[in-house]
């Protein structure tokens, strides 16, 4: 099958992650699309950086002028940023009939309406999942996944610089400023954090979902927009005293009057999902008539969240670009003829971490027993709570927690257990993930 | 432009909500994918509900048979449920060259390797988004958004019965029998609740999931399934002093021996934003190698939820039937000629609730002069807080929270305030958001 050829312009941060997961995962993506995506043409000023990022594998030019008009090129990738020389290059890959994927929210918020006008006419796919929340598929839920719903209103931590800036003040106690000059040596804010800390990046993502959400044109121009860089320490705790947590949200609204479209702090009761993502995370609420309230989260931003949603996107447009019956998106994610027969493991060979309750007698070398038979088992113990027995009872209630270990062993183990003799009745034993770190 | 026609299979609780929101949001799904998708028959074998629920807009016959072989209808709604003769009639729809939506999970888990390779010869689609967490689109994540990541695991609650049980049993200490009694009474639980409690209906589910995830055939027999009908409340309250809560996850992982697929409660930290889903609410993570973990969170059942995910599909088909530019999935959302043009409103037309700080001097009268400027400007006040003044000092923070009030009239009301002779410098103003009940 002809591989479908993608011409990068910009191979900085989030370039470069495309490139990476685009090759490391080149057999997955080709088994998903149909065909194998392939970058042909990178354009970077600095071309001695991409030459070796790219290693070869691809020409490399520092003109992004002969990327969108190379005759071999299907689809553009434009990751330069801005709405100077990256709006002329996105117009004219449009004009040259190239689809395009982009990650500028700044280009698409402030010049959408002309561009998607402009690929209409041409009949070529713009696609920008990775302009609105990085790798959490946001753009995508909205415009498909809700599909049936009225949207009322979206409200989300689309800016990731100022939901660092605002979890580190709450949990620290530390001043606007103070925590402004940790990010920036961290790298989580940039040299002039202007455009995350006064809102306008996220008024950005806000006006391109308000737009996706209500079928309204890009108004980025009528957004209300308000930064975190006049907020107090005080005020987060006072507002934590009242059962609140303050996030920079972007939100927008159906109203009878007409639709809202706003970026400011905000107090939202500290109960709320959304209230708890913290750090650099991100996370979008939609609710919806139907549906009610959904959520999505995860990275907003960095290389490889953000190539994730832009290959997601080389992927939907292969899918579409032909659309003949073989191409649309498989049932299972994958061709129908790019299934692999992985065993699945019977759960014996299963590993995770382990809670355990025992009921055992109160007397000394009950622990001596109990540990002796897990490590004859190889398990490990993370953690152990022996409780007091109850007033004039003998016996108690003693808690492990286990390292990583196999199924078959805590089986084993139990079964020992269980005959010991300072071993009251069965043993407890709940798996235990940690589900991230 | 050509109707979409629709025929209904079951119009019990889904089969309702999917008429009421397919009718209700007519105008915007039309909207969204180009033409209109109308029901035009509905096979049900009570007759009379089914005529009491349509009003005469479409046919009704107690015939699903006749449904599926009717040359009128394009796509066919399974919503009978099971696998008897849902699996004859989903079949049957498929060798008559319909486009089938279902959320019937059972059948996909349990026969879908066979329906999908007929829906492959026969050129049509079976979709499914219905079928795990339902109104949440994480079919759509996993097998597009995600599509760029090599899939590592994924951990989900996609079962309500038992995130309510183990939720009341930890907010409230119950056993697991009286809590299961209250979710019977409260309908959250079925009167047979087995396939729930025993952890059957999440296998169903993670099997769905596992084999979009992976590319590999649904293994439903091969699943590992343990429920929550043995859980102890003495372990959940241990599990919590330790920092962890139980949650009954469907897990699958790939593993360099094989894939992980497995049911049963789980101790995760009580920090992961899983852990804090509570009540009959659903939640998926899916750890992908670029994008790292995102969550997925929203209603996993109901009438209008599920109903949401049925309409998503019925529109997704909608697009792809044809497939020719104009019915690929708009930029926007909407078709192109179907923008309006709302309003966005000013920011001094928004409705919010206020959370305000002033610097106060500590006298009498302070209050009354402040509630009264307030009550001229027509703001109700929720709560208000006086803090005390620190030693020595003259001056305090009051904090008052407002209900609802239009953004000029506070801003009014703060024109006045930092006027009175009693406040001291500027009035702090935050925006306040409820997002949900």
């Amino acid at each position: 099958m002809k591989p479908m050829n993608v011409g990068l312009l910009g191979i900085g941060t989030v370039g470069a992650g495309t490139f990476t997961v685009l090759s490391r995962n080149a057999e997955e993506i080709s088994r998903r699309a149909g065909r194998p995506i392939r970058i042909v043409a990178v354009a970077e000023k600095d071309v001695a950086r991409a030459n070796e990022i790219t290693q070869g594998t691809c020409r490399v030019v520092d003109d992004a002028f002969a990327v969108v008009s190379d005759p071999e090129v299907d689809i553009v990738i434009e990751l330069i940023g801005g709405c100077g020389v990256a709006k002329e290059l996105v117009l004219k890959a449009i004009a040259n009939g190239k689809h395009v994927v982009t990650a500028n929210k700044a280009l698409l918020a402030m010049h959408g309406n002309e561009i998607f006008a402009e690929a209409q006419k041409q009949g070529v796919m713009v696609a920008f999942e990775a302009a609105v929340a990085g790798g959490v598929p946001i753009i995508k839920a909205v415009r498909e996944g809700l599909s049936a719903n009225r949207i009322e209103w979206i409200a989300g931590i689309i800016n990731g610089t100022t939901n660092f800036i605002l979890s580190e003040m709450r949990d620290k106690g530390l001043s606007f400023d103070t925590v402004l000059k940790e990010a920036q040596r961290l790298g989580y804010a940039e040299a002039d954090p202007t455009f995350d800390i006064e809102g306008v990046d996220a008024a950005h993502k806000i006006t391109i979902l308000s737009a996706i959400a209500f079928g309204i044109p890009m108004q980025f121009d009528k957004a209300y927009i308000e930064g975190i860089s006049q907020l107090n320490a005080k005020d987060i705790k006072y507002a934590e005293q009242l059962g609140y947590r303050i996030k920079l949200l972007g939100i927008t609204r159906r109203t009878p009057a007409g639709v809202e479209l706003r970026v400011h702090p905000t107090l939202i009761p500290a109960k709320r999902l959304i209230a708890n993502v913290e750090g650099a995370m991100n996370a979008v609420v939609v609710q919806g008539d139907a549906v009610g309230a959904t959520l999505y989260y995860g990275k907003g931003a960095g290389a490889e969240p953000t190539a994730s949603a832009v290959i997601a996107d080389l992927i939907d447009v292969t899918r579409m670009h032909t659309a003949d019956p073989e191409h649309r998106v498989p049932h299972l994610a994958f061709q129908p003829d790019q299934l692999v027969d992985l065993p699945i493991l019977p759960i014996a060979e299963v590993q995770t971490c382990f809670y355990l309750r025992l009921r055992v007698h109160d007397e000394p070398g009950v622990l001596a027993d109990i540990t002796r038979v897990l490590a004859d088992e190889q398990i490990s113990i993370d953690a152990l709570i022996q409780k007091e027995p109850g007033d004039g009872e003998d016996e108690t209630d003693l808690i492990l927690l286990t390292h990583l270990t196999l199924e078959k062993r805590v089986n084993a183990a139990i079964a020992r257990l269980e005959k010991l003799s300072v071993v009251v009745g069965k043993v407890t034993r709940i798996r235990m993930e940690e589900l991230g770190k």
